[in-house]
């Protein structure tokens, strides 16, 4: 037997803050974009706030080809970028086993059921606003402290979010717009890249959009040698801390990329590794999405020239959660 | 330490069949009502093949309110009904651990992840063509030897459906026709009911429907006593085999209820157990959606009269899967 | 969807103490009777102290009749007691796979590879030093904040008696001492239902024992019929926590039952649900055992009237567990 | 999206034999060296029949010194060797959440409760006799569509073993012998290289002896920079299918190496991959002990020239299962 060496603690002072009956840290200030208190003192929903009914209208008006893309990954390794582990997938019982006498039905009847063993953020995925935050504090003021093994996200749980994030998507592809296959690993999409996208696409963003920035990344990395050290490597393009005033004044409802971090890898100078989802997510309530498959998606768009379609995103509803798949459907 | 008896074992003689390289068993033949060949001899989608881009685009403009209903259940003990083990939702890491002095990012940077283990099954639930078969054969003629732990379902995988079921709804509220809260346990929703429920509505089903039916069902049971003889009685009401024709002659895309089973429970007489599974499934490769949550939309209908509107389901891409959570959305 | 309400919060204020490098909380007491201190400043393994080299040799001299004991119960529904969801154990891989055409090796190699996914408290168990705690401190002083999802068990991981838990077993027959095949549900074994037991046996309890008491509750709880109100009572005999002092004064090394909580439910007048816990963990640092199946044992001591044996444990290596299945035999 | 291609598929012919009610595979022979029939025609343990009472007391009487030894490598990756997932660990509740104000008891009863999820052989591992067959025959020619995802190991279970495997340990240090730190990946370890570290060690191996071979190669490999070729490269030393004889010829009951295969990695030439565990688990019905860490016993070992002590190990008693850690300890 090896000894296991006891890990590192230096000791610690309590905090200095209270928490009020709300939730919220006493005194907690958000940074300078920011959407605290915009959508009630008591929101735990963020800009999917912004995803009105008349939105939602408008945006299935959208539907013009009838057709669908869907933006996950296949659940099944190896899955692109990350340090969770993989997916385990069992069958409980396999329909085969009705074949060797086995199962409940036999080979009369023969059943299948299947289970997962899944990080909510191990494959395409949507970050709730538990998943990060800044000096202790989450979304709209909410103490960090309430999310707990015990109790999961006692405020600001995924479940908010099931009803559905829908409304318009816009396709940038900002890729494309570069004239690259995929843009290079800490390349930052920045708002100048993002303007440029869309005038060259012909779209505006507007209050409410769904907003999908193709970078080619994810592509690029499915096709690498499993095991090559291009294929460990974590740095990928992504969106910059620079855009985050641009994402708020146009009111994005949710950003998402086809890249690990949705933020640029490793951060620009100035930037810590998580300073652009503690503006995205805490200061801004921005509904995040990572690793969406985009490719297919801006191949079409490409092709006949609209870069925007019906949104459709319904996340688990697990109670408690902070992330999860996101499920989501472009319809054009 | 107490014995565990060996489970019996009667002998196993090898099957007469042949299983051809496309994955057929030789011979095989559908029940009465059957897609088989219908779609093409190596389809594994089913009626999912009846969602056509121009039901879609015909589908998108049945949005008029904005209005969107979830139809998934909480994911979080307890699920009425099934016999499967409830999901267990677990942090590898929350953001309450930050405040400890653990975690990532320490208070600094409080990080939640959060993993989830549960039968694909084991709450609101699209049941794939794995599933359930009869003598051996799944939808189309495909061998159930196909579906192992090993190799997962080798054909008929839940991918397949991936792409998104998307269409028109069309909910009978079953349960309103009758003029009672919810069905009891052991009514059979047969042909009748469904055309009555349809008449009063004024709709008509059309081809490439997905119909919800509601027998009030899942919400009396959910406010049941934990514990109690009734929460845990299985029999429950549910579609008859009766049905199975007009499923077919009317080519609806999906049929999905808001009980455990779908079919009726226990089966009328002269049914086993798995029957209509076997029809539906094997026979029709029909979409079959089970504990879908249909209460709120079933209130939006009977009060604004508009029973049909848009829906987008996006299972989880799961590689070889036999099912999925529908993540299912209606918009109206 | 129906809505998941808030879990109600009450607001939160910091505590007033401090936690040095070493882990432990400023001016953290333990109870009357307890082990801080006793073991080294820094101990983190409580009563396994008590199992030196010396009792090992003397336990290993008891084995006379090479008779092997697991105390294990058998991992597969149902287990009798307990709040914790049942272990689900999964085929990666069956070796029937081959059979069919699928796994590694097909029908030449045919491969099997199973998975579990249990709480480590799900059947027979050990309770590590992290399980417990009172007033926000574990044993010797540790502060409960050491154990968190992202870290597990900063200190007193269960990994530190990896080594193995060994030393003499002593079976205090306490049911057959008072004639009934099982204790009766809130039963409290005290000081003289284990003296007595002792002294009818003619064994003396010493210093390093690991005391295994038989109340034939767990053997009367795993025949009685699955979904029966007596299955699902939680009351059952278990240890008073007037044996407190009387562990302490011994110098047991471990205490363990066939039952699920080890100390009486409900708890004696007095107490609270944990006080035993609380004194037996926090303050005594004891090694607790629970859902030990000894009837097998029971009647083996009672048919050759040696309750004594050597009892080997080796819970799993886990890194920062707090539990483990104990893995425990006894021979004689 | 993209698409998952349909796996490949050759068809299928049923296999020409019968299996009889006892589960055995008409007409089924074992290899040269077998112990078919030789324990009982039913018999479901192999080599642990030659664990009789006589010598448990016999190995119980080598423990001199009282140190305790496991020889578990630590559940916490990164675990050498192999292609499972590593194992995962979880807190459902952790006793720091109750500083936090979260579970069940707060910051007065601070709760801990972790889960694993872990391949049964993702760590030190002890191989059941499901785990692999060849031409469709587990061990005493059972048939191997007895193990299925829904029935688990219909015969042939690791419950089988539950009892506790428990006699002589003999530690054989080949690597020591031969003078090298750890024997080279690739070296396979024959009669000769065994013979000569007995002999050399002062020890003959008896008739139920646990044989743990050393060859250094676990410590060696776990010192490797993670990520490194070397770390990666599955190739290691072994036991040589030559050795098969002489386990059959000493009666051995047990055979365990601190590697991941116990076999050498490449086979020799002439074998296949799965030639040596075919030999040694099929024909012999030989327990296979892997990963096992036995770097600080044989330390001991070399330093006072005892090679010898009591083996216990028990195995998780897991209904149905094909391995287990083994949860073993040796005692001198």
């Amino acid at each position: 037997m090896r000894d296991i060496p006891d890990q590192p603690f230096p000791g610690w002072d309590p905090p200095s803050y209270r928490v009020d009956e709300q939730g919220k840290v006493d005194g907690a200030e958000p940074g300078p974009h920011h959407n605290w208190g915009r959508f009630g003192d008591d929101d735990q929903r963020g800009t999917f706030n912004h995803l009105t009914p008349e939105r939602v209208v408008a945006a299935a008006s959208l539907v013009k080809t009838g057709k669908r893309f869907s933006l996950a990954l296949p659940i099944g390794p190896p899955t692109p970028g990350g340090y969770r582990s993989e997916p385990l997938h069992f069958y409980g019982m396999a329909a085969g086993d009705g074949i060797l006498g086995s199962g409940r039905g036999g080979t009369r009847y023969p059943v299948s059921d299947d289970y997962i063993v899944m990080a909510l953020q191990a494959s395409t995925q949507l970050d709730g606003f538990g998943h990060v935050g800044g000096d202790a504090v989450l979304y709209n003021g909410y103490w960090a402290g309430l999310v707990t093994a015990s109790g999961g996200a006692r405020r600001l749980g995924v479940h908010h979010l099931a009803q559905g994030i829908v409304g318009r998507a816009v396709l940038l592809d900002v890729a494309r717009h570069a004239s690259v296959a995929h843009l290079d690993a800490g390349f930052p999409v920045g708002p100048d890249e993002l303007d440029g996208a869309a005038s060259a696409q012909g779209v505006s963003i507007a209050a409410g959009d769904i907003v999908l920035v193709h970078t080619g990344h994810l592509g690029w990395k499915m096709q690498l040698p499993a095991g090559s050290a291009e294929a460990a490597d974590r740095r990928e393009p992504g969106i910059s801390t620079r855009a985050i005033p641009w994402l708020h004044d146009h009111d994005v409802a949710m950003i998402a990329t086809d890249t690990a971090a949705c933020s640029v890898v490793p951060p620009e100078p100035g930037d810590e590794f998580l300073t652009w989802h503690v503006a995205a997510l805490r200061d801004l309530g921005l509904l995040v999405g990572e690793l969406f498959d985009l490719d297919a998606l801006a191949d079409d768009c490409a092709a006949d020239g609209r870069y925007v379609g019906l949104f459709t995103s319904a996340p688990l509803h697990v109670k408690g959660g902070v992330a999860s798949p996101p499920n989501a459907l472009v319809l054009k």
